[in-house]
């Protein structure tokens, strides 16, 4: 009988939620989304009625391999694979797929990104488990999301043929598009978002990984060779830096015939930003948000988020839509719609030989 | 020979500086005016050369005494006095005045408010050594800054007469004018701002208590004979929460006979507000000032101030006129023109019983 894998991707570095997130402290290893968990352990929790946590590898960086063991203790440790470098996602999947076909030849597999949220966690188990049913059939398979908005933030799928009850034939994959190109696709109801979400079976992608990235294959074939003969670490070191950085979409999924889609709609958020952390929490009347209703006082202020350590109080007075984000070495104060620019503050940090605040 | 004694006036526990003021640690012992010293401790620094620390008395309530001498080294500790209760202006000043007439019968006293800052330091002392020569001449003085705009938080003096080089009889005190009045005095030319300051001999001051608040005279009488007996302390805690709750503007110096008023222009500010903090410091190209330009990023902001810990790094992006003040345990953000409205958020905490943060 085959077995539900998942290879859940958490080596990202992202600066969009400084001052909380760290070089050493990434978004998934954060609470973003209003709990107590990070969102990594929210995905490997949401996941455990298909995939249980001794099925699960997570691969990240070497610096936060310690973090990521510690925040996953039902996962067991060499579980979690650790990239000497990143190389985007295409060597990351081959080999965390190489890994689990070494342990269980007829795997099936989720590939998973550690720092999304999922509002409907029922709908997607569904949406899951029909994936994997379209993996077993030989398909490399996707999920596209219905879109709510004309997002220009994400990529987007454009939706087949039925192959079978809830999965469809994808016929193209397609970059963020512009405004204009983001409605049209809202209004012919055929494109949906791309969550970077992969299912397939294990060989299966690594004979796509052979077909259509032939180096890389190749590369993933001498390490998984040397983990069979238990020196994977000193071919990791000398091998991985030289892999092609490449994303497993455009590599591999991009050019591979088979391609499946499943579509869904399961509150889906790639938690791109502080925004993102503001529309998921819960809000007063005035549309203001914050991680401790207790310790913080809107005195006339709308449409603001507030994240703060415990106990720290926070007075927001006459001020609207803003965003701070207080911690215990670093302040954070900018209009929402200026999420995006707290890469400028970082970046200006780092000019200023400030690095132990990033 | 007489010498010149001060009362500075320091009892002061005002909210408009919260969250960096605190019921233990008001405006007049913070370091506002952007220097390393408080703005009580400028106050003793500056009239210096006219008169020294062991002559200048500190009138302050009780619960702040303890800090008051630790932030004033050079001034003697039985120089603090220290209110059991807080009864407005006239009877600290005529305590005061006694405390000093006391010790050193032909004292000549300028009293001061401790929580105001001067900028042109060598005007002031101009000024405040003819005001001395005035109060030795008989007058009770009081000291009108120049306007610079049609204020309406101050009050106002109207000048009169002159009596001698720069010593002008003054006609009347205005109270906090309207918007068109403020505008009106301002073109007049004969208004001058009420800086709170009183210059006289302290035996005319006692006269002038007695004469027109005599039931303070009598009680002060007491105190006095109690404290030349030794039993002054038994004696304050019976008396002074008996004392008339009146300012020595209005319940003296408005219903006396030979006011003189010294006209000054020094830079006066009193400090009354995070906007005049910002206004006092040092600011970037576009309008932008903090306590410690090196830790701070204003990343596309302008006319911000920022009030944070030192080594706290503070980012502002796409913002305008907002003032941050952050602490270890509270932080406030609002718009320069909200800054009447911290009282507010001070009331707010005080209902969720906050206390602890005030």
């Amino acid at each position: 009988m085959d077995h539900a894998w998942a290879i859940i991707m958490a080596g990202g570095s992202g600066t969009r939620f400084w001052p909380l997130s760290r070089r050493n402290k990434p978004k998934q290893l954060l609470a973003l989304a209003g709990g107590e968990r990070s969102l990594l352990a929210e995905t490997v929790a949401r996941i455990a009625p298909l995939v249980p946590p001794e099925r699960v590898i997570v691969v990240t960086a070497r610096h936060l391999a310690d973090a990521t063991r510690a925040d996953l203790p039902a996962v067991p440790s060499r579980n979690v694979l650790a990239e000497p470098v990143g190389r985007n996602t295409a060597p990351c999947v081959g080999w965390a797929a190489a890994h689990i076909q070494r342990r269980d030849p007829d795997a099936l597999v989720a590939v998973l990104a550690a720092d999304h949220h999922i509002t409907d966690e029922a709908a997607f188990l569904e949406v899951l488990g029909r994936a994997l049913g379209a993996a077993r059939e030989g398909h490399l398979v996707t999920v596209g999301v219905t879109p709510t908005r004309p997002e220009t933030g994400y990529g987007y799928l454009e939706v087949g043929a039925p192959l079978d009850e809830g999965v469809h034939q994808a016929l193209r994959f397609v970059e963020k598009p512009t405004r204009e190109r983001a409605e049209e696709f809202l209004a012919r109801g055929t494109f949906l978002w791309n969550s970077g979400m992969f299912f397939f079976r294990a060989a299966a992608a690594r004979a796509a990984v052979q077909a259509h990235l032939p180096d890389l294959g190749f590369a993933l074939d001498a390490l998984d060779q040397a983990a069979a003969e238990g020196h994977e670490d000193e071919a990791l070191e000398r091998l991985y830096p030289t892999l092609p950085s490449v994303s497993f979409d455009h590599g591999v999924m991009e050019r591979a015939a088979r391609v499946a889609v499943v579509p869904g709609a399961f509150g889906w958020s790639d938690v791109g930003s502080w925004v993102t952390a503001w529309e998921l929490a819960p809000k007063d009347a005035r549309g203001n948000a914050s991680t401790a209703p207790a310790d913080v006082v809107f005195e006339d202020a709308a449409g603001c988020y507030v994240h703060a350590p415990p106990g720290k109080v926070v007075a927001l007075v006459g001020v609207e839509d803003l965003v701070v984000v207080d911690t215990e070495d670093a302040l954070l104060v900018m209009p929402r719609h200026r999420a995006q620019d707290v890469r400028a503050v970082v970046e200006a940090l780092r000019a200023r030989g400030r690095d132990e605040r990033l």
